[in-house]
């Protein structure tokens, strides 16, 4: 095997899996939402090998380019692999696997696992990923839709569609019980993944709202819609922003260790657009250092909702840079 | 093949050289640096190949983790591939080399084709980079140092280091002619590209300096130095805000054509930091819309050089929607 291979190669397993060997790269890894970006990335390298299409260059029946959409993104982190914990060098074996979710969307679960341990051969078994996760890895959720704009030149109005050349029905279809249909759909209508307070957490101070300006060099892709993966970093920069406030340094928030975080994306926003994130955080009755951080994005000038977030994470103390 | 290796791959070509097939992926496009950083990726992969290493996880001799800094970044666009108008799903033919210039240093030219274009067959000729691009293509020079950090924990000094392991006697040579660190010498004594005013440019408005605060979200990379990226997003950042103060729209902004863009890194900087960016802006005296921004970023509390930009981009006309 030559070097290139040796740092990084993916092939697919059946005809819904791929697997790949990753090298963290610094392309790969920071603070911020690199990792969420890249992992996005596989999802449409994915879905583009078991649908047989190429999902990056995908366009409506009427020929308008229909583009694979993050309607719902999770991450489960694990106490080795975990979103802000990776830096350049690590090795990772990463499986993922894509599933029907109805005619417009798919379903897309990925194991990073340190590229030692030994994990399950084959396709990627939804159970493990629900409910009995390797507790050294991360999985994340990728929940797509085909969409499309309504008006050229405006990310106001984004309409479901669905590619001709989109084929779903041989994926393997997903568990109901797993679906996030439901949970997702409620975190819309509630404007939030806590509707109800969580168990075992106290209010860790009052709720708190922000104005946010879009940052037209930083927030949007390739075709002018805001970034899926921008979204985690405007969430994260508003938590940093509380943090500092109630004292914590910018190093525990550079080590802080995500356990789960979700993200709803309900809608998106024009070049320069004026947002409000509103926040609602619970630390642990038990463990003051594991909080909940529950945000809500809307837009200022319509109080459209645009995106909701909850993220578990533990504020780690910080080592002497000596140490 | 099977659709992923229609998607993405890549060889090695001979000892120094790799030739990728990369669909233009979310993380990858934009008009802010995602395409630097992958391209930047790319030199860390083509010089782990090149020289029979894991640059990713290189240490020094006494095995501190040796980092392989980018000193001086340039890329050239092009007619039809240029650094912020890629898009979902283009198609490229990326070449790589990486070539000899000191025993602690790397030099890696990138040509990025349109994946349907006739260009030459084997290792990537300095020649054609340097002397005779092809119009439709881009190219990236990427000039990189072997660092380490001189305090554990600082961003503020750090030394020039050799991996015991960086094999380099074996790379090409790069004709001295070409060699960068002459130009890039200058330009950090200088402060700028450009020392001498560009000929055929007059100053477009006064010289303006703008506070900027380092983005702990953002602006960090995966070990915690300023990630090589970001550089390119902050002097961007400052650049919008002129654009605006002129009454160009972001729209133009996110439309506008980088025909050559270089940046000198000579320092980085802690989380926090608070910076100045300095810009002198020349406007064509034959083509208004051709323009020079020259920009200086330093460390506002100590006044050291960190890095310097020069861009030549084309501010292009902004199509109606619905043309």
């Amino acid at each position: 095997m030559s070097g290139i291979d040796a740092l990084n190669s993916v092939r697919m397993v059946d005809g819904s899996s791929l697997t790949r060997r990753v090298t963290v790269s610094p392309g790969m890894c920071s603070s911020g939402s690199q990792i969420f970006g890249r992992i996005g990335d596989w999802t449409w390298e994915a879905v583009s090998a078991a649908c047989g299409m190429n999902a990056h260059a995908a366009t409506t029946a009427d020929g308008r380019p229909a583009y694979l959409s993050f309607y719902y993104y999770r991450v489960r982190g694990g106490k080795t692999v975990h979103p802000h914990g990776l830096t350049f060098g690590d090795e990772l074996r990463v499986c993922s696997r894509v599933f029907q979710i109805g005619s417009q969307s798919t379903l897309t679960l990925h194991r990073l696992a340190p590229a030692g341990l030994t994990v399950p051969e084959g396709p990627l078994d939804p159970e493990e990923v629900y409910e009995r996760p390797h507790p050294d890895c991360m999985y994340a959720e990728n929940f797509n839709r085909w969409i499309a704009r309504s008006t050229p030149g405006s990310n106001q109005r984004l309409s479901e569609v669905t590619p001709p050349d989109f084929a779903y029905a041989d994926l393997p279809r997903l568990p109901n019980r797993h679906s996030p249909r439901t949970p997702v759909g409620r975190a819309r209508a509630a404007g939030s993944f806590y509707a109800e307070p969580p168990q075992g957490f106290v209010p860790a101070g009052p709720a708190h709202t922000t104005p946010y300006t879009l940052d037209v060099v930083r927030d949007l892709n390739g075709v002018g819609l805001v970034y899926f993966a921008s979204y985690f970093s405007i969430f994260d920069t508003v938590l940093l922003g509380l943090w500092r406030s109630q004292g914590r340094s910018d190093e525990q928030f550079l080590r802080r260790k995500v356990a789960q975080q979700k993200v709803g994306y309900f809608g998106n926003a024009d070049p320069g657009a004026a947002l409000t994130i509103s926040v609602n955080r619970w630390r642990s009755e038990t463990a003051p250092d594991l909080e909940i951080a529950d945000m809500a994005m809307h837009d200022a000038a319509t109080n459209r909702l645009l995106a909701v977030t909850g993220i578990e994470l533990e504020a780690t103390p910080v080592p002497s840079p000596n140490a």
